[in-house]
Formats: structure tokens, sequence, C-alpha cells
């Protein structure tokens, strides 16, 4: 990728409106556009990590068993009557619009109604049973306020994975995977240390669910963890009981801030009953099928990745999401011999099926090129210039020291 | 892929209220789900299916130099008023919704305001130029009747590039390179050879903006090809005038039905001069970028396919697109011996690398199973069982001989 050509400048001021730190940072370094509060526009370098998350997400999910489709974001109103979940009294986050018969139909918020309706098509034996369907794809909530940039949006994408089980004790146990699957995803992303499986309250149905709570100063919720255990426990749930529950001291509790990055339920019966989901046992027995949903948004996970680790200077991406590998950044390019230089590197690394942004601007200054390329964060930084020859300057993000390094020696090191 | 476990059952009867054959066969296989008219579910097979389109497209794409980035369903109205076509009186299948403060806002139908708008604070000057943005992303179009399955549908996918050059000669350019991408995907799709570029109507700003139209008889539209020199004319741009353009004779027209899979436009300065898209170029001279547009439908497509080549038994896949490779079939699956032959099939095809979907249901017949395959339309089946021992009999989907292999033959010969 070569940055004089890519969609996505950097700015030197954040736009006023935008109070977020990863709303400031990414709309900065060229990641993000804003169409309107709440709706954002993922520029190439914003795809590029907003895809390596998905991928590591994708893979995770897959590899507990879970089976991609894709539903709609135009939603028929049948199945969300049935479950009452269709008026705006109920759930006030709805978009609704209508056909050009004047049919009221919505846009989806999560995708429990029609799933469930889908599935009691498929479902009929137990032998059909378990089903872990999943989905990536854009979920819309009318938020009446829409802030902390990706955050809390209007639109976004959500992986959202459905569990299919015959009893409760499958579905346990399928829960009890995915909430490893969980750690493993956000551990992959950079942030499983600072991320807490943290109990909440389960409705109607379930004593708990459970939110993957990310510790982080800015974050909207307060939650209480036990540092040593791991544990967090949200406020709605702080009694004694629960405690007790967890083995968990409350003088060992800490008040923290925390970035909700994940969250999963038991819903049982909840939707299959009302949608018509059963199937038939062994014994020949009509029973509802017991449900439980698992989400993840890619886009907040990478907001929150920027809260985190985001310094004055500007993103620290980790090497997995990273949009690139490695920053390029050619200097005194007007200078035939170092950019020949510039190229070959470039082009020998892209052979070697690295991802480079390579700075190949001739109108900006070696402070702006090293501004920008701490502003975007990426992992490695390689300097060509005319200073130092054939060789090339390395450094991290994060470090200050660097070194100089043949072109081969940098391919080990970075490969 | 195991049969048994995937979702997306094949049905005997195609849903009354569909009537186009690609919907039909899609429906009956277990590719997609109806949501609602016009609105379809991707089930796995179907969603695997549509995502090999996806990536033939992006590939093609971005060797023509695309940058990928993802713009929003939600649209700020401000961009499209500009433009003039914000009105539902301009453009009729708009769905509008509103935002809690009663701020009407649109879903997106197409992107050229928007990114207009957002490319005029991207390009500033020649050096900017040229750039050629593109998107995989869901299109919202409130169609008054939405029929011929996944044909004219109200929520789908398109790939849209734009191109943003300094003026027409470059335009042009790009264009003959866009024109010959879209080849390249239409062939690798298998549809190349029924695929003609056809002129049509260039509006206001151009002489022609050109379709790309698959001749299939269940087609919506009607053209006139010559089919020695590999061009299709639409019927509005029938004329005298035309034909000496095109250097071809009224005699040697064709009157045909076909399916139109993709479009190019020469949008020129519509849509940059009121979005206020300029650049100064090599004098200092402000002028309005020049534009461009490029549509792309995977799953009309997909569903063209199926349409083309679909026969009697089902839907026949060209390679290049199917959800597998290979059907494999386990019959006599109770027989524990040939139950363990089909898993060490299965497994060293995996092992293999190969996408493979195994029918591995103990309780369908033989001939349930072969007409599953026939319905499903992988190009190549192989059938295991109890008569065949420790060979397998494969056979094309497209041809009656099968030929009895050894394990070590199946993989050299599919490989």
């Amino acid at each position: 990728m070569r940055y004089s050509q890519t969609i996505g400048k950097t700015l030197k001021e954040a736009p006023k409106d935008e109070t977020s730190k990863n709303a400031q940072l990414l709309t900065r370094a060229g990641y993000i556009s804003k169409e309107m509060a709440g709706v954002y526009v993922f520029l190439p370098l914003g795809l590029k990590t907003l895809n390596k998350i998905v991928e590591i997400i994708r893979e995770e999910i897959v590899a507990v068993g879970g089976q991609e489709l894709q539903m709609t974001a135009l939603q028929n109103p049948d199945s969300w009557k049935k479950s009452g979940r269709w008026g705006d009294d109920v759930v006030d986050i709805w978009f609704k619009t209508k056909l050009k018969n004047d049919t009221e139909i919505g846009l989806g918020t999560t995708h429990e109604e029609p799933l469930a309706a889908l599935m009691s098509r498929q479902i009929n034996s137990y032998k059909d049973l378990p089903s872990y369907p999943f989905q990536i794809q854009t979920k819309f909530r009318n938020e009446v306020r829409a802030k902390n940039g990706l955050l809390r949006t209007r639109e976004f994408l959500m992986k959202d994975l459905y569990s299919f089980n015959k009893d409760e004790e499958e579905l346990d146990v399928f829960y009890g995977k995915v909430t490893e699957a969980y750690f493993k995803i956000f551990s992959r992303a950079g942030i499983g240390e600072q991320t807490y499986l943290t109990f909440a309250s389960g409705g109607t149905f379930s004593k708990y669910s459970h939110e993957f709570q990310t510790v982080c100063e800015s974050g909207e919720d307060t939650i209480y963890i036990d540092r040593k255990k791991k544990i967090g426990i949200n406020k709605e749930v702080l009694t004694g009981e629960v405690l007790a529950d967890l083995g968990v001291n409350k003088e060992d509790l800490e008040e923290v801030r925390a970035i909700e990055v994940g969250n999963i339920f038991k819903q049982k019966t909840r939707f299959s009953e009302p949608l018509g989901l059963f199937f038939t046992d062994e014994e020949g027995k009509r029973k509802p099928v017991i449900m439980g949903a698992y989400g993840i948004g890619p886009a907040r996970l990478m907001a929150t990745v920027v809260e985190l680790f985001g310094d004055d200077k500007g993103i620290v991406w980790p090497e997995s999401i990273s949009p690139a590998k490695l920053h390029l950044v050619g200097l005194n390019l007007e200078d035939e011999g170092t950019a020949e230089i510039a190229e070959t590197v470039y082009k020998t690394l892209m052979q070697n099926k690295l991802e480079v942004l390579f700075d190949d601007r001739e109108d900006a200054t070696a402070g702006t090129k090293f501004s920008d390329a701490d502003l975007i964060g990426i992992p490695y930084r390689a300097v060509v210039s005319r200073k130092n020859g054939t060789k090339i300057e390395l450094k991290k993000r994060t470090e200050e020291k660097s070194e100089l390094l043949t072109l081969e020696e940098l391919l080990q090191k970075i490969s």
C-alpha cells in the first residue's frame, strides 16, 4: 500500500464534535470518516483492521462448531410480534420503514426472532440438534444519543452466534466452550489481559448472563473486579448471595470503569416457544429448543484497543489487528538513489508477502512522516533515508531505540 | 461439511410464491430462505457460493487498482439534497426512516453522493488523483414488486467501484480496464461466453453507458446481439447512427432475452460538481473531478448462473463458485465397514484441503441422496457404498458415466 495513493489522509486536529479518544485518533489517522452521528465509513486502513478482527472471531467461532450464514437487515414484523418485541414501547431502538404498499418493516437490531423462525423450518427431531449458526452482519439501533465514537453507534457490524440445544446441560457445555473461545478472541486481539468475565443479571430465564468487560478508564460501565481471581461483577448483581456463589470476598473487589466487548446469554425457551421452535426427542415428545446468544461487535473491539493502548502520539495496534505489519518511511525521496533503495525495500517486502504501508510522499517532511507513523500506529517503523544508505532503521512503535539493519536482516527480524 | 449437520434442508417442492427458477432451485436446495418478498437469508451453502463470487470480484477489482472501503447504509440527506436525488419523486426506491429526534434519513440505494462528499475531503490536488475506491456492501431499494428471486431484491450485496480522474481521457482508459476486468469476472464465474457488452443510453453526460448482459431465456431485458462481433445493443439506442458507430449491420442482429449482470457509467461531473469535489490541476486551476461508477451484484450473478445452467434435476455450479468441489455420498452407512471407509475418504479429502459436502445421513435412501446431490449441483459426486468396497464411484454433475477409483486416484483426479 502506497500512502500517497491511500484514501484516508491524516488530520492535525480531530473534528470538534468527536470527544472520544477512539473517534479522535481513528479519524485523525484516516481509519474512519463520519457519515452522521453514530454512523461511520471505514476507510481502507480501517477496513483492514476491522477485517482482521472479524477473521479472528470467525476462526474461533468456526472452531467451536459455528456455521456461518447471513440474515437480513430488513425485518418482517411477524416473528417480532410473536415474541412481543415489535412495539417501540418494548424495544425503543427500532428503525422502522415502509414498503411501497405501506407495510411497516424494521431494521434488524438483533436476530433471535427471524432466526428462531427460520430454524423452526430446519429443526424437527433431536437428530437436527445441536446447531450453532452465526453471522457477521450489520445491526441497526436507533440510539437516542450515539456517542463515544465506535463504542456506541447506530449502524455496526456484529458477530452474533446462536445456540440451539436439546437441553440445558448441552447448552451449559456449549456456553462454556464459547466463553473459552471469547477469551481466545480477546487474547488474539491483544486485550485478553484486561478483559474480565463479568457476572450480570440473567433476566427472567437464567441466574446470570455474562459480559466480557475490558478494564479501561474511558469505559461506559462500572464493574467490580477481583484481579486475582479474574472475575468481574456488575453492580446490579453485587449481592452477598452472588459473592458467595462466586467465592469472592467483598474486600478483594475493586471498582473500575470498563467497556463491554462481548456478551453471552442463556435465552432458553424465551424465543423458541413463541416462535414455534420445537423438536421431537428420542422418546417422541415435543419440546422447545433451548437457545443461547453470543455477541461481539468487531468495531467496538477495535475502538477498545484504541482507547486502551493509544498514547499521546496516536494509536498503538497489537500486531494481530494492525492494518499492516510495517510502516516503511521513505525520506529524501527527491534523491534518486535513496528513492531507488526505498522502492527496492518496498518491493522485496511485498514479494515476501509482508503487509507494508509505504510512505512514499515526496512533499511531506520527515517530521510529518514520523508523526503520521506514530498516529497510524503500525507496530514496526522502518526508515530508508540518504543518511542510512542501503541500511534500514527499524523501530517499534512502543520503543524509543532503533537499529540499523540490512534488508536481509530486516526480513529475518519481522517475518 | 457434514450434510446431517448443515443448516439448509432440501425441499421436495418449492414454496408456491416462488415462480422464478433461481428462487425455486436455490430454496429447494437449501441455499436461501425468504424473510419477506425480495429479502433473502443466505444459508451456509448459499453464503459459500456468494462469498466465492465476491472473492473473484474483489481480486479483479483490486487488480485494476481498486481500494476497498465500506460506506454506510444509513444516509444523511445532506449530500443527496445537493445532487437533487433526495426526493421520492426523483428516486422512487428510497427506504426512509427517522432518528429519535425526528430527522429523516435514508437507506443507501447507491453511494455516489456520500462518496463524492467524502472524497472532497480527500482530494485537493492533481497529486491525489486518480483514485478508485470500491466496496462490497448492502444496498436497499424499495422496489414496488420484488420478483424473480435473487434477480430483483429489496436488500442485496453490491460491488460498487467508483473512479475519480483528472480528465476524460484518464477516465476512458480506466473505463476500458474495468470493462476487461468485468469480462474476467464473468468468465471466472462461468458466464463469460453468454455475456455481451451491451450499449445503452448514457443519459445526459455520455453518449453510451454499458451493460453486461447475459443471454438467458428468463431474462427481464430484451437486447439485440451480434453473436460474431460479441456486441449487444439496448432497444433504447437501436438507431442507424448507433449501428454505424459500432460497425454492426441490422441484419446480423438477433433479438434475445438477457439478464443485466453488471453496468458501468461515465458520470463525469454529474456528482462532483454539486458535491463540491474539485481539484487543483498542474497549472493551479480548480476543476471538477471526473467520475465513473461500476456495479456488479454478486447475488444477481449467482441467480444468473442458476437460471442459465440449472436443469430439470437442479442446480449446476461452475467449479469456481460451487459451495464445495465434491459431494461425497455415503451409502449403507449402517454397515460399520462402509461407514468407516466413508469417514476415511472424508477425512483424507479434508486433510488435502478439498472442500467436501459429505452426505453422512443414516436415515436417507440412496435415491434421496442422489437426487439431493443433483439438486445441490456440486460439480463432482463421489459415492462410497457397500457394493463399491474401498473404491469410490466418481461422476460429474453434468455427465452420466461414472468411474470407480481408489482414494489415491480420486485425490489425483480432483486436486
